[in-house]
Order: C-alpha cells, then structure tokens, then sequence
C-alpha cells in the first residue's frame, strides 16, 4: 500500500465557517463570535457516514493533504496518510481538517480582532483547553451535517483532541485513531514547554505579547521555540543519521571562533527561523498550554479506565518505538486504560528511526497498520 | 561504605598558582600567562604518589568538597565522593580539583584581564579544548611536584578529560576513572548545546559578548541554556518523582492566564535565575564548544582503540542506567575500545533513576563500586 504514496488529493481550496453564536470556554470565558478555517477531501455520502475529522498537533493548521495551486510543492502536512488510496482514503471518506482556534492560520486566535475591542486579541485571547477544541469541532460538525465521524483521527495533541471527543461525545465517534499521543504530559514534557515558552516571552520583541501593536515579533525567542521542539520530535539516532558529527565546512580546527560548524547547528537555525516567520507567538504559547494542561482521567478521579467507561468508539492507538517525547509506554497506558474499560482496541508499536516526527512519515509498516484499520471505519 | 557519606573534609581554602610561562592552545592562540585556582584536600607523601587529579564539567569549578568557612551549609559539588572514608579517601590521597582555564570562578577567563590590550577579555578569550585543559593541569602536576597521577578522575566533561590525560601523558596517569562521559557528542547532544548558545548570544544583554563592558549579562539567555541543560541532566522519572504533574498552588482550572502553575516550571525556572547570576555567559559558550568538539579519536584515524593504544593506565568506566545525555552505551563505546586496546578495564553500569545527574549523588550502589575500585589505586 506504501506505494500508493504518490497519489494526491490535488488541488484544494480553504473554506470558512463563522459561527455568530460564540463558545462558552473551559476557563469561563466566552468568546462572543469565532470563525473556523477548514479543507475538506472527498465527498459526503447521502448518509453523512463517511466523514472523517483530522485534528491538528501543535504547530499544525487545516491544510492536511492536496496543494494550494498547480504551482504548489509543498504538500499539506498528512499527505502521507490522506489522499486516493491511502490510509485515509479519500476515494472512501470525506475527510474534514480544520485550523482550531486559537490558531494562527485562519481561524479565530490572538491575530484575530477582538468585537469587544476593536482591537487584536493577542496575549488576550483566551485559553485554551483541548475540550474547547473539541466543542467548536462538533459546531463545524453540526454546520456540516455530520451527526457522527466515521473516524476521529489525530497525532501527538491531535490525538488527545481524538481521545476528548470520545469522551465528550460518545455518540458522536465511531472510530478514535490515537497516534503517538499520551494521557497526560509528563514533568518532562512540561518542562521542554516551559523553555520553549521562556525563550518566547523573554525576548525583548515579545512586549507581554502585545508584540503586533509594536510592529515586531518575537523571532529570537520563538526561533528558540522551535528548535526546542525540534529536537524532542527527533529520535537521537535519526539525527545521528541525519547529521552525525559532520561539519558545515572547512576543518574542524580552522573555525575556533563560534561560527556554525555542525550540520545540526545549522539545520536547527534554519529551522527555527523559518517557523518564527511563519507562526504566532502568542499561539505557540497558547498551544504548548494547552498541552500541558491536556489530562484526560482528571475529572475522573484520575482512573484513565473511568475516563473511558461510556465511550462507544472502537480504538487504534499507534505507537512509534523511537518516539521518546510520547514513548510506547505513554500509548500503551492509553490501551490498557482501554481494555480495563472493555473498550475494542488495537495497538501497534512500529519499529520506526524517527522519532515522535515518524507519525507524519510514510513509513511502510505504518501505512500498512493504518489502512488495514481503516478498512473497518465507514460504510461501504 | 555509603554510611560513611556525613564524614567532610571540613573546612578549605582555595589557593592559587600562577603561570607567567604561559600556554600555547590547540587554536593556534597563546595564553601569555595564566592562573589557575584549585583546592587540596589530604596530604601528599613524599613519594608523591597519592595524588589524585579531579576534573570538572560544563558548569562545575574547584570546589569540589569541604565547606568555604565554619557558616558555608553548601558544601562542594562531589562531597558525595570526596572526604576521609569515602571513595576518594582523604584520609589516603592528596586530591586537587583545579577551576579550568576559560572557568569563571577564579582561573583565567573571560572575565580575567588580558595583559596585552588592558581589558577583559570577554568573547576574545580563546577557544578551549579538552587537550589544552590537560597542559594547563600537567604544568599544575610539574608545580605540586607530582610527576605521576595515582588517578585523574572526571564525571561528564571531566571524563572526557581524563581520558584525554591518558593519551597525551601515558606515563603520568596510573588509573583514569570516567564516569557518565563519551567518546564523543552526539548530534542530539550537539543540537542541546546550541539551543544554549543561541538562547545566550539572541539575549539583547550579550552585546556579542561584551556585556561586562556594558554593565549587565545576558541573564534570561542564560537562563534558559540552564534550563535546557537542566532536563538533560535528569531523567523523566526523576522528574515525574521530583514534580510529577503537581501544582505550585491553587487549583488546575483557576489561573489559566500563563502563571507559573506546575511545580516542574517554578523548579526550572528558580534554578535558571540562580545559575545565570553565578555562571559567565562566555564561560558557557566556551564550555559548551569545548563539549562538543571533543573526540577522542579523531586524531587517531577515528579508530578510538588506536587512540587507546599507548595508554599505561589502569580504566574504571561507570554510567548510570536513566542517563540519556551520556547513555550507558556510550560508555560500553569506550569499555570496547579499551578492551580492543588490550587495556584493562573495570565496567560497571548503576541502575539508577537520576539521570545524569547521578554522579554527583551518594547511591550506594555507586560509592561502593567506586570505593572499591579506589582501594586498588596508590600507594597503601
């Protein structure tokens, strides 16, 4: 089935919803009116039975497979998995990725401009928690005409909005596809967050986040943000394989005085300024918050197995052996959860090199895994 | 023997030795004079052959044990390891623990005046290797009249030193002790220490160095290089049993505005504030380099049995099972290139849930291999 990787949904088209009724949030808040960015692949059968929600990770958006134009090349950031004839099939499904809010590609977030103030949101927009994710994902359903997803899928923090919606809508989830997720952050996990958000609101262009008004942004810090991130998502042996010890030119001796001189070194700068002009601080804090906050038994006396007890999805849960962000252990406290609930479940452990970030490869045994599950979801 | 851990040297003094000859460095740059600031502890006898060498890591100094006066509660950093009836026995050895050229606790640095223009020297001080460390301690040994080293014992950065005494002074090192070190860097480890430096050289404060002659630091970036090297040095379960997900205060729901919240981030961020108005930032940057240029074979045809070949000293290798900065595969790298270097070799790896870390603290286990190994080393 991997060699179906070619195939592409083509080109696609963003669409809006704006939704004049708000959303009362997790933190009390209500945000008086939002609007909802979203690409779509496939189409809607008759009985709205094939429909598939794709939730985002961290720094992702709703452009999840396809191009924006013929001159594109750059696929969305899941055309490994989505698309005709891959896990996520497009010439079966209609497949719904959306920008969640609080994003900062298109839908309501701290660019957005605040009706009460006439001014942007910025570090005013409220906070997020990944049910406030889910309850605005149901009113994109509801506006689409989607009683119940086929499948709700994500990665890493797209797989917890997945596990969410299981619990906040049973009924509304027939299938819940958790990849390289957990329940809760670890110590950890919280602290690399901590220092991605340190870098960000200690650089001197963060002014406490009201950086637009000064015309500026925090590149320094979220560059640092993001490199961070970068080397969480990455296995130590792939950016062994990937870089080793090599130079980025010249001998080692020569270049004494600080001047980049790893391939890793490099790699990371790039990196990390390329995102901090492509992304917004504010979100970024916003996102790696709602991370943190992410603990899905928590209102269920901590039982993970309670937390589950009226879902009435069936679960995949993907791990990925070298992911150490959200190792194996961290999926398999989701299945055992799972079958201590009586849940249907299926568990994979991929043996993959490349870390957390393998989640949007197309790994052979991956793709293999993930569309023989998919071949259960939807009617025919 | 662990039972054995309250008994200290008492109180020390640093002393000084200065060095008008100077020092010619693997960069091609030299030293017109130097310091270098260090302790003792025991007394050396007449043969001087109970002398042992400490050597520091990335942020460690001189103060290696005992109390600075009869007030100090903080003893030095290896007081774990280093008194009368501990591994490295006062009572039988003449330690020395010396703060590295490049240091910023007293040895010639970047904070040290160069002679030649009358100012700090700042960002111009040179680079450092890990070899030029071991010349400035070989003529350190020619001062104290100790022309053979019963051991020179380092954990981390300090490891890399040892070994890299075994190469260039064969006949002067007669057990070397490496613990929790490598071969070499990672790119994993490589990329850690560059988030460091571009979070110290992005500080507006650093002025490309030049912050002393401003009259401030860069503390937030070092702040932050601290936290990034903080979570290296533990595991994540000695995080999740130091912090697991508890919260600083009040309750989950309550202080959703970005506040310090968890326990994990007050931790960090307490520890990063503390270090960056104790640490020189060029200091930093310079260690870090020194880390990650270090490879002890690459002189030798990266063939580290080669480099090996000449050693005359006896080998303890020890690494700790929940380190992932210097994983314990990393020391089983140096074990079997000394093994295929025909050189004798002690291994053993401590289960032990502290990470990197572990070196520094008294676990049983640990001083008892360690104590045991050092009734073999010296003259009895």
């Amino acid at each position: 089935m991997a060699d179906t990787a070619e195939a592409s949904i083509g080109v696609v088209t963003p669409q809006r919803e704006h939704f004049s009724e708000g959303l009362m949030l997790a933190c009390g808040r209500r945000l008086p009116e939002f609007e909802l960015v979203y690409e779509s692949y496939g189409t809607l059968n008759a009985a709205a039975s094939n429909a598939i929600l794709i939730c985002h990770a961290l720094s992702g958006h709703h452009h999840a497979a396809g191009y924006h134009s013929e001159e594109d090349d750059k696929p969305g950031w899941w055309d490994a998995c989505i698309g005709p004839g891959k896990p996520i099939d497009t010439d079966r499904f209609f497949v719904v990725s959306l920008n969640n809010l609080g994003g900062c590609h298109g839908s309501t977030g701290p660019r957005s401009i605040n009706p009460e103030t006439g001014n942007e949101y910025g570090p005013d927009f409220p906070p997020m928690r990944a049910r406030d994710w889910v309850n605005s994902q149901a009113l994109l359903a509801d506006r689409l005409g989607i009683e119940c997803w086929a499948a709700v899928i994500g990665g890493s923090l797209g797989g917890m909005q997945a596990m969410r919606w299981s619990l906040l809508y049973p009924q509304r989830v027939a299938h819940c596809i958790v990849i390289a997720a957990a329940l809760k952050l670890s110590a950890q996990n919280i602290a690399f967050n901590e220092i991605a958000r340190q870098a960000i609101t200690s650089d001197p262009d963060f002014y406490e986040g009201h950086y637009l008004q000064h015309k500026t942004i925090p590149s320094q810090g979220l560059a640092i943000a993001r490199m961070v991130g970068h080397i969480t998502y990455l296995s130590d042996d792939a950016m062994a394989d990937k870089f080793g010890r090599d130079l980025r030119s010249g001998d080692f001796s020569d270049n004494a005085s600080g001047e980049v001189e790893f391939q890793v070194e490099s790699y990371l700068r790039h990196q990390g300024n390329a995102f901090s002009h492509s992304f917004d601080a504010n979100t970024y804090i916003l996102m790696t918050r709602a991370l943190d906050w992410f603990d899905l038994a928590r209102d269920y006396g901590d039982d993970p197995a309670r937390a589950f007890a009226d879902c009435q999805a069936s679960f995949l849960v993907i791990s990925f052996s070298s992911d150490w962000r959200f190792s194996p252990e961290r999926s398999r406290e989701i299945v055992d959860a799972l079958l201590a609930a009586g849940k249907p479940v299926t568990y994979s452990n991929i043996e993959a090199d490349q870390g957390h970030d393998a989640f949007l490869l197309p790994i052979p045994r991956y793709l293999d895994v993930f569309h023989a599950y998919m071949k259960r979801v939807g009617a025919q």
